[in-house]
C-alpha cells in the first residue's frame, strides 16, 4: 500500500511552462509554421512531460502483461484460456505480433505474468508478478479482493521501476488475457456510465449470439458486484483483471517518473481509465496510439481527452498499436532536435502578414 | 513520347489471384483472424502489386521533386519563390523535415530539380531534370506547353528507372515548390469537378484575404485556359507544374515496374490524380500515407478510392507523410513474413463457430 501512496504523492503536473519556448523553437525550423501538425504537438508533449527540452527516445519499452479471467468460463471468447500461457511463451520466443512490431521500431518488450491461470515454466524473460491463478468469475463473485487489486497496482509500479534501471525514455502498455475485453467493457461501462451495449465489442471475433451472451455476462457482473464508479480500486477489484491492474500501476509509475506513456488498445485504455481516476494528473502523461475496432475504446479515449494517432483497425492488443505509435512520437522528437533552422540553412522566412 | 507510351503499355492489373492465399497465411498466424486490420490489408496489397508472396521492403525510396510556379507572382503563398532553391540545398544538406523522417524510417531521398526557377549549383545529390525555369503564370497563359508536360512525365519515368538500378521495393512521392498548392487545387477542381473553394486550402498558412485571392487566381486560370478534364495531359499543361508532372511520371513508372507507391499529401495527390486519369489501372498500385490539412486532399483521395493511413494534421509535403506511411506498410509486410503460426508456436486455435 505504501508503494502506491508513495507513487501517487510523487505525481506532479507536467511542465506546461516549457510549451511556449518549444513552439518557438519548432517555428524556427525550415517549414511553414505548424505544418508538421501533430508531430509538433507530440514533441511539445514529450518536452512538458519529461522536462527535457531535447528529448531523445533511445529506450523505448513496452510492458506486455498477461492474466487470466474467470469470466472466460461464460463463453465470452472464441479462444480457450490455455491460449494465455501459450501466448506468453510465444512472446518470449519472439513470434507474436508485438515482437515483430517491436523489432521493427526498436522497442524492448518486457513480458510479465500478472496472473496467468497456470504455472509457467521459469524463463529469464518472463517477469513473475503473479497475483493469482486468474481472477474469479465476476458473474458469480468479485474478480478479486481489494487487497489483490492493490497488489496488482503495486506489482505494476515495481516492474516499471525495476526496468527503469536499464533506462526508459517512453513506455507503452500491452496486454494478453483471454476474456479481457469483457473485463475492460465492464470497467468502462462502470466508470463512464455508458450503456454496456455501447462499450462491448466482438473481442477475438465472436458471433452475434456470443456478443449478446457477453453483454448479459457484463450486466450480471455489474449488478451483482455493484462496483463504486467513484472508487477506481473497487472497480478494478470487482470487475477488472490482474494484467489491467498491473498496467494501471505501470502508468502511475511512469507519471511519477515523468516518462511519457503510450496507450495501446481497449484493455490498455481501461487500465489508463483506472489510473486517471485514481490520479487525474496522469492524463497529461498519456498519448493514445490508435483507435481500436473495439467500440468501447473511443468512449474511453474521449473520457480521458485523448485523440489517437493511428486508425488501422487494430484489435489485437499485446502493445502492437503502442509500438507503431511510439515510432511516430519518436519522429516528432527528432523533428524538434534534428531539423535545420531558417538561419542555419539560409532559407528565407515567411512574409509578415 | 515513346517512353511514356512504352510505360503505359507495360502497366498490367495487380495480381488479385494472390490475395486469397495471402489471407489464408495471415489467418494462420498467432492472432485472432483479421485482428491486425489494415496492417494485414497492406501486406496483401504489397503481395498483389509486386507478385512477391514474401515481400521485403529493403529499398525504400522517396523522390522529392522541386519546381517553381509562375502563379507565385499573384501572391498566393506566404513565402517568396527563392525558397524553392534554398530548400533544395536544405534537402541535400539533410536539414529538412523529409530528411529527418527519412532517416528515422530508413528511406533514401532522391532530390530532383524538375523546374526550379534558378540555376542550381551542381551537386552530386541533385538530379537535374529541369524542364524549364518555373512554369508560366497560369492566370495569364498556360503553365506550360503540352510538349513540356510530356517531357515532365518522361523525366519522372527516367529518374525512377535510373534509381531502380540501385533497387526500389517501395516508392514514395514528395514535392517542393512555392505556390504548388495553387496548381494542385486547379488540377483537382478541373478533374473532379469540385468547386474551387472546396479544394483550396491555406497552403503555407495564408490569411482569409489571401485565400480569397488564391481562389480568384485559380478560377481565373481555369476560365482562361479551359483545361479539358478528360485529357489529363492537357490539365497538367494548362494549370499544373513541372514537379507535379515528374511525380505523375514516377507513379506511372512504378506501376509499370510493379512497385507499390505511397502518396504523400495534396500535391502528390494531384500528381496521382493525373497518373490515374492517364491510366486507371494505376489506382491499385497506390497507398495513401495520410490525410493532409489541405481540404482538397480528401476529395482527391476519395476520387481514387484511397483511405489514408495517418491523420497527423500534416501540410508540409516533401514526402514527410509518405516516409511515416512507408514504415507502416513495412510493418504490415513484416507481420506476414515474421510472425509465428499457431502450429509453429504451439498455440491453440479458435473454436469453430
Amino acid at each position: 500500500m505504501s508503494k502506491l501512496k508513495e507513487t501517487l504523492s510523487g505525481i506532479t503536473p507536467v511542465r506546461e511552462d516549457l510549451s511556449g519556448e518549444t513552439q518557438r523553437r519548432l517555428d524556427n525550423l525550415t517549414k511553414p509554421q505548424g505544418s508538421l501538425g501533430r508531430l509538433e504537438e507530440l514533441a511539445k508533449k514529450v518536452v512538458v512531460i519529461t522536462g527535457n527540452e531535447k528529448p531523445v527516445l533511445t529506450n523505448k519499452v513496452i510492458f506486455t502483461m498477461a492474466g487470466d479471467h474467470g469470466v472466460a468460463e461464460e463463453g465470452v471468447s472464441l479462444f480457450p484460456s490455455e491460449v494465455t500461457p501459450q501466448m506468453v511463451y510465444n512472446f518470449v520466443a519472439g513470434g507474436a505480433g508485438i515482437n515483430v512490431l517491436a523489432r521493427h521500431v526498436g522497442v524492448r518488450v518486457v513480458v510479465v505474468d500478472m496472473g496467468v491461470a497456470a504455472d509457467l515454466e521459469p524463463h529469464p524473460e518472463i517477469v513473475d508478478k503473479k497475483v493469482g491463478y486468474g481472477t474469479k468469475n465476476m458473474v458469480k463473485e468479485p474478480a478479486m479482493s481489494r487487497e489483490e487489486a492493490i497488489k496488482a497496482l503495486c506489482a505494476g509500479i515495481e516492474v516499471f521501476e525495476e526496468e527503469l534501471k536499464k533506462g526508459i525514455d517512453i513506455v507503452g502498455t500491452g496486454d494478453m488475457g483471454i476474456a479481457n475485453t469483457t473485463a475492460s467493457s465492464a470497467i468502462v461501462a462502470c466508470i463512464t456510465g455508458a450503456e454496456v451495449e455501447k462499450v462491448t465489442g466482438r473481442g477475438t471475433g465472436i458471433t452475434d449470439e456470443a456478443w449478446q451472451n457477453k453483454v448479459r455476462a457484463i450486466k450480471k457482473a455489474l449488478a451483482l458486484n455493484r462496483p463504486d464508479p467513484r472508487d477506481p480500486v473497487d472497480v478494478l477489484a470487482k470487475v477488472g483483471g490482474f494484467e489491467i491492474g498491473g498496467l494501471a500501476g505501470v502508468i502511475l509509475a511512469a507519471a511519477n517518473h515523468r516518462v511519457p506513456v503510450i496507450i495501446d488498445g481497449f484493455i490498455s485504455g481501461a487500465a489508463a481509465l483506472i489510473a486517471t481516476e485514481i490520479e487525474p494528473k496522469v492524463k497529461d502523461y498519456l498519448i493514445a496510439a490508435h483507435c481500436s475496432v473495439e467500440i468501447g475504446h473511443k468512449i474511453t479515449l474521449e473520457k480521458m481527452g485523448l485523440r489517437p494517432l493511428l486508425d488501422l483497425d487494430l484489435r489485437l492488443g499485446e502493445g502492437t498499436g503502442a509500438a507503431l505509435g511510439m515510432s511516430i512520437v519518436e519522429a516528432g522528437c527528432k523533428i524538434l532536435n534534428e531539423m535545420a533552422t531558417f538561419e542555419s540553412a539560409g532559407v528565407s522566412e515567411a512574409a509578415d502578414e
